[in-house]
């Protein structure tokens, strides 16, 4: 077998047999096939898509280059959430809390950023401190003395999966259906969680841009779940204004400490629907019932206290968290009411300030980012600031405000 | 402006912009688009294609790369001949020695392997001592005293050219029309020849493999050539067999002398075409005048001998050339007679005993490759010898000899 003929079978369309797939993926990981390589079929698959046997062969291929995680020692159902990401999701840095504080037990595996904005991963590496890449053992005790652990997955976890993704984020291939669904559900099953709960967002400003791929990849995702054996439900949120005010590093964090503490607002909402979601289906209870134990441990700020457990727990100190004191407020420049705030342009300002990757070797710098001083619905008047950008440098921005709020 | 928003555009088949090329393509030479984010783009660019707007504009980024040639201190019209290569391909070898000893000048800048087969830059250096790399002045002055000399491109001539080639040729990037036309007359506009004659190959051995394909090259070849004032005429020609007996470095060069001391068949037919039709374009005479010109030079032996300046002029020892000693032959296993030859299969099994590239830091071997012993039309028994394979190791090929003849 050749890669350069394998790339090219992919090039005009045909079908890859789960060989091909072995010989090119675990050659990749290998150091056999070159990266030029894998992105010259990565940007292939992406365009001439992938079938179904693919996509089972490639997951399979997937899972198989690590361990496969057993978390039967631990007790009551273990339930996984992921995000497929988009502008200002901090949604995990949420939910975790709350779902673990209410009992359920939460093994979670990130990733880094892919696209514009930095990945949880990269979110909690700007809390100083805080181990993002733990062992199994590690993970296991964290699980069961906190509930919640987080961890760039192991390196011994689907180690295809981290490579592959670090290319893509940086070879504009993140785009492709069949590979968010591989890349998502083999770190899922893998990851040793009995239930998959999983949060596709759909927009402008997210890895899946339409309902129809956004079904697709739901359909794919279930009957990947269904195949392995873990119940997946699949729920599709809109992402074409960012999620929250914050975008950014450290400022995600803040903005999720603020929510544990009780700040109301749309991404409060979704925090609270996705976790009653996965404790009802943990503890095998109603929607209403799970919901009102979500909402007690917000009251009573035991999730905001297994927040602090779980960050110190992994090395963190919450204290640390710092953003850039250099900022540059951007101002209306008419009167009018926020009909739109554009998540994607939003999304590439804050990879332009340092906030997110284009190059796979690129450090992200934790303490730039932007806030949204107005959202959308809000009353602006001439001069008002819409938003904050936090920066490294004075260098000024130069940028045409309605290429990011739609005001009238 | 992101190298990430330039892929992705490509990527969904959008038209980019000339400042678009322009930071990709010249940032790649840089340094500072990686390899893996060319590939990707190029392998958008393979599926998605490129518009006319495009293709102007990216050969005139080639151009500017590097320096452009003046050879406007040589005397007379200067012709140059490019092939878009196949299987066996060594026409460039028999031709340019025609062409300069009938006193036509020809700048020749030539290429490494695309695809299966050595390029005539590899063919060459299975000289000893042949030097591949001329300098600027080095290339003029060959060309005053010699009349022909063929370098790799001078380093100043298209740099950019130089490593796109080498990445596309290991990233299954080598069949898109409008990057073979931009490579190809980005280096012979930059050589500065005033007329240029391209021999498209079609068939299945070669990088075009239809008809259709075909056309649209010599199309936009054409209007290129006509863009930069250099009369450029496309002939097609056909490469569904492979073209002469021997395949590999040496023994293409062998093959090349053979038909300069008058070894005749399909393969010297082609030659005297291509030559006469140079000849007659170079001096505006009728192409029967010009292919008398050229059967004298042939009969004359000062075509070959006109050959061996050329490799002496050039650094080259021509007794060094050597062909490994270790042969297989492989044999017929029915009787009948040879209808077709696959030109792909010989080619990717030559490519595959050491004589092309799968990586792009491949080292390739120039004592290896395969002698036809039969070709199409040829009656054989049963047990004969239908072709030979010269390896650099004992191992033993296995393989379906039906995959590379076909025979009733």
């Amino acid at each position: 077998m050749n890669i350069v003929d394998i790339i090219n079978k992919k090039r005009v369309g045909e079908e890859l047999t789960k060989e091909e797939l072995e010989f090119a993926f675990n050659g990749y990981l290998e150091g056999i096939i070159k990266d030029y390589q894998m992105s010259a079929l990565l940007m292939a698959i992406c365009i001439e898509d992938m079938t179904k046997e693919e996509i089972f062969s490639l997951v399979d291929i997937f899972i198989k280059s690590g361990e496969v995680l057993d978390l039967s020692a631990l007790p009551g159902v273990k339930v996984d959430k992921h995000s497929t990401g988009g502008i200002g999701d901090k949604i995990t840095l949420i939910v975790g809390p709350i779902v673990a504080s209410c009992g359920v037990i939460v093994p979670k595996m990130s990733g880094r950023g892919l696209g514009y904005t930095g990945g949880t991963i990269d979110k909690l590496e700007s809390i100083k401190g805080f181990k993002t890449s733990l062992s199994t053992n590690e993970f296991i005790k964290s699980l069961k003395e906190v509930g919640l652990a987080i961890t760039g997955q192991t390196s011994n976890l689907c180690p295809l999966d981290k490579v592959i993704y670090a290319l893509r984020d940086v070879t504009g291939t993140t785009a492709s259906i069949p590979l968010i669904a591989t890349s998502i559900m083999s770190k899922k099953i893998a990851g040793g969680a009995d239930k998959i709960l999983i949060d596709i967002k759909c927009g402008n400003g997210a890895l899946i841009n339409t309902t129809p791929d956004a079904m697709r990849l739901k359909k794919i995702m279930e009957e990947i779940g269904e195949y392995y054996g873990k119940t997946t439900i699949c729920e599709i949120s809109d992402m074409n204004i960012p999620l929250g005010s914050n975008i950014g590093n450290s400022l995600e964090v803040i903005e999720a400490m603020d929510v544990l503490k009780g700040k109301q607002g749309k991404l409060t909402d979704l925090a609270i629907k996705i976790s009653s979601e996965m404790i009802s289906v943990a503890k095998d209870i109603s929607f209403d019932d799970a919901r009102c134990e979500v909402l007690k441990v917000l009251e009573n700020e035991s999730a905001y206290n297994k927040f602090l457990e779980f960050v110190k727990n992994q090395g963190g100190d919450i204290n640390s968290l710092k953003v850039s004191d250099i900022k540059e407020e951007i101002k209306s420049i008419r009167s009018g009411e926020v009909k739109a705030i554009n998540a994607l342009n939003i999304g590439k300002l804050s990879c332009s300030l340092g906030a997110g990757r284009i190059n796979k070797e690129d450090k992200i710098d934790y303490e730039v980012g932007i806030v949204l001083n107005k959202l959308v619905g809000d009353r602006v008047e001439y001069g008002d600031t819409l938003f904050t950008l936090y920066k490294n440098n004075n260098k000024e921005i130069t940028l045409n405000v309605e290429d990011y709020y739609e005001i009238n």
